[in-house]
């Protein structure tokens, strides 16, 4: 069985229409008719080649929305027809401490993600969600309850949700807390969104002076400039949590110095280069941490959608046209995109 | 009222005998006759004036041990003859959450240190305890209830006893845990005894191989050398906390490698440079942090030498010259001490 998918051959090569196998489902599995998948900036790492170990023919895409076609024999969780998402992972080992206690993303034996992670299936590495059917385990399909006319904007929340909400959790963002998010972008818009609907008093950073009005839509309570020392310093010692979602280089002794006694900075974002060395006193000074999160597990996941199902919560997103990936890239490259790109996955090819 | 001291009159001067004032005791305040006072790494950095904002004269010192001489009409706590210890602070603004959470360490106007911090007294800012007497509120004040004859023993662990002592309490270490424990100093040696009393599994790192006999004694379950990477992959993903007290700078990483999902290294030395700046991968894939702590507040303090007392724990020192104080500074940073120098006081001038 094959199926229409977007790939690339070699890190140096542009993506192209590619047919890819997909297995028989078996008695475990979900066969799922993609509809949309997000563009994620990993799926750009990947597929270039900038961080080592990408496996070619590379397909990107975790985050993926579609429909059910086809169930084996033991799966009584779906059935055909049902509306389903598919976020960064699709198995992990099942028996570490983690996978025991739902974090299927922290397995000690290392998650298999979506795409460019080994499996028995040809080719020997998984591919992902630019592409018009997957065949998923149980386990990693998720069910989606927002509207059928909301599908699109859901996908996004697949990786840059869960990406975002799990820290949130994490850290109890929350009424009475003060909650910061960096950056505003397909992670940081998440995450202003959610921590407002959780009940957090919300300050989004930016360096964009443009975006302070579309941060207060998001849900934002105040807008930070923050290349302007003076706001920065109004908030200084103030926030109980702050969700770093920057990947550039930055000095992360600036928002340190915002969080109260006990508060969490968390990185979501994975620079290419290091941040410049964070001040241990500004730790020390306040029993302040510097942490990282990664996406969340399968339950969380779940509880992620319903929260935002519940919220009438979506991505913001521009859909675009899957065989002009590369230049949705170098406009994601510039941060020309608000919030998030989405693929039609109907329209690949066929 | 006078009393001897030594301390310095600059930067660039060595530490000679001066005669220093002290208040005489007001209602809320306790007269201490100093027996021992320890010699911490703060205290040459701030002689010197390594650190920015050295006051002089500058008579350091704030591993105090000595018996109460007289005691003001409003203090019920303290009677003469009372063997007490004064730590690092003398004072906090007692208004601010941190100070009503008993975490004085912490108060957002900034704590009175026990040396070159602000004050009201002559010659205007605070004289510590390389001296014969001091003055202190009664709320500074902890009692002493060890064995007389470990009185000097005693002195350390009012900074370096609770520098150790509440990072391991507020991350958990106990039974069933594995805590780590970088550097086998005088913050070191007392994080593993401490440890080790609280009942965890206690994992020494150092890289004198010359060291591991005595970590073994001190109470370490394992010693690991840390310029030994098969030694340090033994230990990958294995600890629930590390407690890092090496102040030189050092690759951070090696360490963020050896916690468990959720684990935090907490720093608690203050390196004179950055250290190299850890890996946000090593943060993310584990949900880990790096954290810092700054000693304790007083009731935790006093918590620590009641804990210390019931567990016969002492600092492991060796007794110098007070008037030899400089050279006992450069064997120190030499690391040619086990573990903790000690001051009698008694044998200050007069």
């Amino acid at each position: 069985m094959t199926t229409h998918a977007i790939g690339a051959h070699a890190a140096d090569q542009p993506l192209v229409a590619l047919d890819i196998p997909r297995r028989t489902p078996g008695p475990r599995d979900v066969q799922i008719e993609i509809a949309y998948c997000g563009v994620c900036h990993s799926d750009l790492h990947t597929v270039r080649g900038e961080w080592s170990g990408t496996l070619y023919p590379c397909v990107p895409g975790h985050e993926i929305v579609g429909h059910v076609s086809a169930v084996g024999g033991d799966v009584s969780g779906f059935k055909v027809g049902d509306t389903v998402g598919v976020g960064c992972m699709v198995g992990s080992c099942r028996q570490c401490a983690s996978c025991r206690e739902g974090l299927e993303q922290y397995c000690s034996s290392g998650m298999v993600g979506t795409y460019n992670s080994p499996t028995t299936d040809a080719p020997g590495h998984t591919l992902g969600g630019y592409s018009q059917r997957i065949v998923v385990d149980r386990d990693f399909v998720l069910h989606v309850r927002h509207p059928q006319a909301q599908l699109a904007a859901v996908a996004p929340l697949l990786c840059a949700g869960i990406t975002t909400y799990s820290p949130l959790r994490h850290w109890g963002a929350g009424p009475g807390k003060k909650v910061g998010i960096v950056g505003i972008g397909g992670l940081g818009h998440m995450g202003v969104k959610l921590a407002h609907a959780l009940g957090a008093q919300v300050v989004a950073f930016t360096t964009s002076e443009s975006k302070r009005e579309a941060a207060h839509a998001l849900g934002a309570d105040a807008v930070v400039n923050s290349r302007d020392l003076a706001q920065m310093r109004a908030h200084a010692g103030s926030f109980d949590f702050i969700l770093d979602t920057v990947a550039a280089p930055h000095v992360l002794d600036a928002y340190t110095a915002l969080l109260k006694r006990d508060g969490t900075l968390c990185l979501v974002g994975a620079p290419a280069s290091p941040h410049p060395s964070p001040s241990v006193m500004g730790l020390v000074f306040g029993r302040k941490a510097i942490a990282g999160s990664l996406i969340g597990g399968i339950a969380e996941t779940q509880e992620m959608l319903d929260f935002c199902a519940h919220h009438r919560i979506t991505a913001d997103i521009e859909m675009i046209d899957a065989h002009a990936i590369d230049a949705a890239y170098e406009r994601m490259l510039k941060g020309d995109v608000k919030y998030r790109f989405v693929i039609d996955c109907a329209m690949l090819g066929g």
